[in-house]
């Protein structure tokens, strides 16, 4: 099976698998415990919050430990709705997660931000809204779950900071495939596990000192988040984030021949795409995007998603038709839609979505089964 | 070390390790992607549902998978604020997660259930509240993680089905450690991995298949609890469960060889350790509690409790001031206020708490250290 949906899961690394085992037999206890047993826990969730803050360029009282990336955004939602009044910024292709949390915290204090075309904020309206004032919070995401699109964190942070508003990233597609050491600038950033070989269930929130608590109880984290930490799951996927971040440029300016062999191949994949089967669009192809995203409208009839889907699963290769957390329903994807794709195109979308050990074989042999499936559902090659 | 601080953790079980490799291994993607593998894993959440459902006697779709205790008791108070209305009756005895998750979601719609001096919910005083009518719901605990005190859960289950009441039960030290066949009879009910063996940072909720969520985000859990679900961490823990309910009574009338053998462990330790220190007194000691936790009042000065704490931990013995949620915090316990113990005596206590591994040498050595522990603090032998 070669496997193209690590935007849904990204299956566990083998550090992170280590370090899961490691804890649980080294630090089986809790880490509020007063005993020693307890202590030695709660010293290694001390590290492992220093490391995350080294990697994000922030401070460690600021990073709180989750379950993962719809519990931080619920959180930093619920935060911007206790400690700020006024009217947030919002972008229309945030994650569903992000999405209907501003419905439930916002309310109709949301303001929605329009995309490009090319499914990138529109940054111009965003600093019109913000020089107009009154404006509270901008929520925009790192990169795109869907398209692989990036957004423009690093000039909304500046731009935020500028006008003293807050800003609030969801970046789980973003960090462990790209630099994040700046994102810490950020007022809040989402980071999730699983979407970079971590475990499922483990995620955190790098927010201020004093964030509101979503989830109550004890006096964990600070106060900011009630419930005993997991531990296994917190080690583990600073293991797996440590690891990917050794293989990732250490600045922006940095050269990365690992990245850049990275995008060749998707690159590739997608030129070689197009030659087999013309009438295929790339979403967002003239923006950067994630080195292991491909966002494609099929050819074929309308809401052909679907068959697509099973046609290559039987013939070896996962792929989605968008974001997992949306694939159950068969609706018209709410960020194509932003960008101005009609919905009888968008569900004509399939999302190749591959791996830091992905090789330039497996995109190979992912094409070659495109081309078996097309000849199949008489999709081409023409 | 001998551990007797299960109450806070229990230490990963040997079955629960394995669940959680095999499911990393075996399904290492997400339960919502449309391809065979998430299929695959989807439909082992939906088998593990079942077990669960069948352990609780409940129905698989009254079961919602969350991140432990903390999170489901606010998910079960959100419920309650959002479908009831009127004043809810909650223990003095809850567990910190609950009694601040009724401060977020009810406020003033709280109304405090008194315990007995034995640290037994006040069940007379409950069914007087419930013949004067308006009570929208009652949340009492199964068991006490403090002092191990059983509370009438079946009891407050007939009598809140009698009246037509909501009844949340916090059953996280209960589950896993006594039979709780019959426990899904509550509206909503909180169980918590960490409690019985499994892994930290999963549990469930057991409630209506309409909850209203509290995590918002994807169609995930049937649109009651948004975010990815922790595959291998509620497979481990369903793991731990059903390897811990094969070793416990299948009805109420079951004879139980293991668990009267553990209840004569607890009761032999206590016996000894009041001839070796008199002055012990044993809080609850005259009501049913859990075969696992001994909560004593040590002999000492005031607040003795942490040189007790650390002088068992360096000759060997890991265990706890109470709750380990609260004892970060050096306040009087709220469990033995309650109870109408001074804070003078209640900063004496230490909680012993047991796993279903632990023997009755451990016990024998507990005892032991204690012995040592008493002579080298001036506590005696007397």
């Amino acid at each position: 099976m070669r496997y193209f949906d690590h935007n849904a899961t990204h299956p566990l690394s083998a550090v992170a698998r280590a370090a899961w085992l490691d804890a649980v037999e080294r630090l089986p206890s809790n880490p509020s415990s007063p005993h020693r047993w307890g202590t030695r826990v709660a010293n290694a969730l001390d590290e492992a919050r220093e490391q995350v803050a080294h990697l994000l360029g922030c401070h460690p009282s600021e990073i709180v430990w989750t379950s993962g990336a719809t519990e931080s955004n619920n959180a930093a939602l619920h935060h911007l709705s206790r400690n700020t009044s006024g009217p947030v910024l919002v972008s229309a292709i945030e994650h569903p997660a992000v999405l209907a949390a501003t419905r439930r915290w916002l309310g109709d204090r949301s303001r929605t931000i329009p995309v490009t075309a090319e499914g990138v904020v529109d940054i111009a309206w965003i600093e019109h809204q913000l020089r107009a004032g009154l404006i509270a919070g901008v929520v925009v995401m790192a990169a795109n779950n869907e398209t692989g699109v990036l957004q423009p964190w690093s000039e909304l942070a500046t731009l935020c900071e500028a006008h003293g508003v807050s800003y609030s990233c969801d970046a789980a597609q973003w960090i462990g495939k790209l630099p994040a050491h700046l994102i810490g600038r950020c007022s809040l950033v989402v980071g999730c596990a699983h979407k970079f070989g971590g475990p499922q269930g483990v995620g955190f929130l790098k927010g201020p000192a004093k964030l509101a608590p979503l989830l109550v109880g004890g006096p964990q984290e600070e106060g900011r988040r009630g419930g005993t930490e997991n531990v296994a799951g917190i080690l583990s996927m600073v293991a797996a984030l440590r690891d990917r971040a050794a293989s990732l440029p250490a600045s922006d300016s940095s050269a990365s021949t690992a990245l850049d062999i990275r995008l060749a191949w998707r690159d590739q994949f997608i030129s070689r795409l197009k030659t087999l089967l013309p009438q295929t669009r790339i979403v967002g192809e003239s923006v950067p995007r994630l080195w292991n995203t491909v966002a494609a409208l099929m050819p074929g009839t309308a809401d052909c998603r679907r068959r697509w889907v099973v046609k290559l699963d039987r013939l070896g290769c996962a792929v989605s038709t968008g974001s997992a957390c949306s694939s159950g329903r068969e609706q018209p994807s709410h960020v194509l839609s932003a960008m101005g794709i009609a919905s009888g195109e968008s569900d004509r979308m399939l999302r190749f979505s591959a791996g830091w050990e992905t090789t330039e074989e497996d995109w190979n042999e992912l094409l070659e089964t495109i081309r078996r499936a097309a000849i199949d559902l008489g999709a081409g090659p023409s």
